[in-house]
């Protein structure tokens, strides 16, 4: 089932042209020579080979493998990248225009991917340059470790371990160390570098058809990052497995690729190879370090993850690992101004994990605010008798609820505020009632424990937010205005974390009217009892008044007009009987006293 | 056509948890908090909240959109990142534990996207924190520009442009800034910035079936990044088109989600959703830039392009344009350790594009050096003789050529020689031939205007290096050693470009024999003609010897031993021919003279 690949792109033919138009325009530090369509060259804004007095480093070689190599060009790593058409080696001409750009008096170094068409096309453009008085040198990076010796004339690949060689490159050069020393430690690099990949799909051309090479279920080992079938084919493991078999394909004694031994130290990059989120490279960088540690014996410095040397759109990844030792470290570790180059990768390593910190301790409470107390103060007596009265409501109000929220929702409001109200009755015993902040919290804690969902969670937040305000406001003594300002900031809460305002079809219509009624009231100077009962008129009121307006939230706001008039909101309704109750219990225990 | 998706990965529920195992071995200045499995919480190495003497950001969210948040966690930038399951909001206890971990007396401030359960998990653990005494504020991000309003209670999605209140808000606290200001400045941003999202593929969940909603050559426009469908679907269009419709709908003046009118100055961010290659990302960047700047009348002032807040493995990509100003872009521009923001964005735009530079002039290089003297020196005229003996060798020689050809290769060797023979004698006439060097340069150059492949560019690296040696060595006067020593330097340069060395049956077999007898006789003090023609000698038994030498290189190697050993290479064969062509030659001239 093949069809044409789908990519976010013009024309096929521009896609270089045009991506190196976005690179300029998204980094200030870039910039091109203006030489399309055969010369595609970024190269350092700041640097002009008349004036320059740094060995330049230049890169390059097909495109397709983004951010390679124009995204490592900066300041402490590549002087300039030549980039050919996808997959295919930029001619020697648009190579030969990058050296005189950005090459002066310190010569140039050559750093390129161990492939026929770019040892040739940079090794003609490096001999014209030298026959035009330019200093060039040339280290060819062969770092795939997925097929055996002998390689023949081929030899092995440069694959993303080239990333690791411009940057000891680049930085050694940024000392203004002298072109053999720059190509030493280059030479020196590319010799201590192994890499292997690992594709769970296929990379597809620009303007081509996707092919079904790899079928559901396989993945290929040991490929290289131009889509050539890989080594061999195999199902699909678990990262743990592929991560293991990649790490001792490239330590394996027996090709002995890299010189890196038991006791060795080493950097370790984790390369996506186009498609591959990060999460999962991130497993694969978290499976290969305790592997190297601990199976290999090895000791790693470094861990660089991210999608440095891509092969187009293919999912899989590629694992280098590179011999280290404090010379290749302080490379790695330079600054450098090239845009993709990982950062925070440098420097020593604290313990990964710290403990979880503990809440604050209550041992300076006294039994006062966490136990019920063993004698109620006036206060403590009258909040008891009006959450019992709450939650009683709330109880008997069960197939109401359940009624309506059937008809605008999913049923269950009545059994769900009945769970809730069941376990403050059930714990109000602990409830350290003579202070009334602390007891709002409790009751928070009884509503979460029970009840899931939203609405769980919305009273959890109304009594957190109650009692905070009751801690901020008052000390010893708790006075109505302090309440109503209590319950003004719980309403406020509920509406900033849940997003509903007056008018949304919620329990807010019921507590924002008694809100209002209550404060308008005790700043009138009136009655307390008699504002919280006329306040409680105001939230039944306003949870009525909830049958005319449209649902906004929730499920209801997939029901008709129609059914949406002829019940309330369930949740407005339960609020505006629980407070109602309330405010009639306080009422009566005030008229007993 | 559902399959299990393909993920490397191993068990689908610890994939956030190996995650963060992984970036914290990545990252040494990240740590996590040790209270798996409920509590995933990584947060800067260098912060405890007993110390901390600035106000801690946090955020955070359903995981999947890597490396958001966690990989914007470090000085500058986010202080914590609280991390859910794959697309589930975290749990209250995590998000605590992340305030307690890093939050001083300065207190703290979430950011936090705008969905329903990030709303309010974090909104209760903010009432909890605040009752355990921290000072906390939220802002809450709702960017998203797909949809027109009104949107109710859900209200706009949270995207990319999160990731840029992060920014201003951690560079904020930075500077010392109180909780009030930090969270006034993250505030002011939020209202600043507009997103909208486009995708090719859907989102796999790890260890679910790939839906194929999306069929070919269809994309969807404004989704999300939870894998909910878009707004719309439509045909596949080029990327240009795209940009256009999304950036029109992010600065719709109809439903006026962000302040920015014409003049505006603004920054924008192309963000991968996943699983698209940067290359498409910075083409989407390239074409954005222009559109804003000429069709909105825009000044675009920095340009973010990556993968910062992903879906998993989504194709496709989101656009980003936040109004800017002074006070924003120094927040945008602070240097920040946060490993996943984006370097080398900020800054002043130097022109994007310079000119190729030109050849080094040749202006000051006298006719004799690049044109043929009207007088040849005695040493032109043997240089001459030598040339057309050489190339008329060659000529002669491109049936039998052809014939080798045809059982180890392609068959063209002989056409293909012959055309470079023929062009050099034609190019002879205005050969500088009283300068041997250049003249080198010059054949090089005849020999690469018309043969193609490997072998032309072979043949001019030979005469480029060739002639780089001699003008090294040489003055006024080549002596005899000075050529070989240009004939060693010639033959290093194809083997070190090539990839072959002796015994690889190639023409080096012919070259390197009589290099090494050219120089061994020189050295002796033998008489340079007879020194030249016995290395001849060497050169054509070196051909000959190819018959028994297994193939290494190109087609041959692909070739039965049998056929191998009945036929030479024709490559060394022909080079051979051409060497012993102009020793006889030499000589003969010599004798005459």
């Amino acid at each position: 089932m093949a069809f044409l690949c789908k990519k976010l792109i013009n024309d096929p033919n521009d896609v270089v042209i045009e991506f190196i138009e976005g690179l300029v325009e998204t980094y200030p530090g870039l910039q091109y020579l203006d030489g399309f369509p055969e010369v595609k060259v970024v190269l350092r804004a700041d640097v002009s080979s008349a004036t320059y007095d740094k060995v330049a480093v230049i890169s390059g070689g097909g495109s397709g493998h983004e951010p390679a190599h124009a995204g490592f060009v900066g300041e402490g790593m590549l002087t300039a990248a030549i980039c050919g058409d996808v997959f295919a080696s930029p001619p020697v001409d648009s190579i030969l225009a990058g050296i005189r750009a950005v090459t002066g008096p310190m010569g140039c170094l050559l750093i390129v991917k161990n492939y026929t068409g770019d040892r040739l096309n940079f090794g003609l453009a490096a001999e014209q340059a030298k026959s035009e008085g330019y200093r060039v040198e040339m280290v060819i990076v062969g770092d795939d470790c997925a097929l055996p010796p002998p390689r023949g004339i081929a030899g092995r690949r440069g694959l993303a371990g080239t990333i690791l060689v411009h940057k000891v490159a680049g930085a050694a050069a940024s000392c203004g160390l002298s072109l053999g020393e720059v190509a030493a430690e280059a030479q020196r690099a590319s010799e201590m570098v192994g890499t292997m990949g690992v594709a769970l799909s296929v990379c597809t051309l620009p303007g081509q058809v996707t092919s079904d090479r790899l079928g559901p279920g396989k993945m290929e080992l040991g490929l290289g990052i131009h889509g050539e079938p890989g080594a061999a084919v195999a199902d699909l493991q678990s990262v743990d497995v592929v991560v293991s078999h990649v790490l001792n394909q490239i330590l394996s004694q027996e090709t002995n690729y890299v010189p890196i031994r038991r006791g060795s130290r080493v950097v370790l990059m984790i390369n996506g190879l186009g498609a591959t989120p990060l999460m999962e490279l991130m497993i694969a960088a978290g499976k290969a370090v305790p592997k190297l540690q601990l199976e290999h014996g090895l000791a790693v410095d470094r861990v660089y993850t991210g999608s440095f040397m891509t092969s187009l759109d293919m999912a899989g990844f590629s694992i280098t690992v590179m011999k280290a030792d404090e010379a290749i470290l302080d490379r790695l570790d330079a600054p450098t101004k090239a845009p993709n180059w990982p950062v925070g990768a440098d420097g020593n390593r604290p313990p990964a994990k710290i403990p979880v910190p503990l809440p604050p301790s209550r041992t300076t409470k006294n039994d006062e605010t966490s136990n019920r107390p063993t004698q109620l103060n006036p206060q403590g007596n009258i909040l008891e008798v009006a959450i019992e009265a709450a939650a009683t409501a709330v109880i008997n109000l069960r197939d109401s609820l359940n009624d309506w929220d059937s008809k605008v929702g999913d049923g269950d409001c009545g059994s769900t505020m009945f769970r809730g109200a069941s376990a403050i009755l059930e714990d109000i015993k602990s409830y350290p009632l003579n202070d009334p902040a602390e007891t709002l919290n409790e009751i928070g804690s009884s509503i979460r424990r029970v009840m899931g969902g939203t609405s769980g969670i919305i009273y959890d937040i109304f009594c957190k937010a109650a009692y905070a305000q009751l801690k901020a406001d008052s000390h010893s003594v708790i006075t109505p205005l302090h309440w109503a300002g209590a319950f003004e900031a719980a309403i406020a809460a509920v509406s900033k974390y849940g997003g509903a305002s007056a008018g949304y079809r919620t329990l807010l219509d019921a507590l924002i009217p008694a809100s209002s009624v209550l404060k308008e009231k005790l700043t009138a100077g009136d009655d307390p009892v008699e504002a919280f009962v006329f306040s409680a008129e105001a939230a039944v009121a306003g949870a009525e008044s909830t049958k005319h307006m449209l649902a906004l939230a929730g499920r209801s706001s997939y029901v008709s007009t129609d059914i949406l008039a002829s019940v309330p909101d369930p949740g407005a309704m339960a609020a505006a009987s629980w407070y109602r109750a309330a405010a009639i219990a306080v009422k009566d225990k005030h008229r007993a006293l």
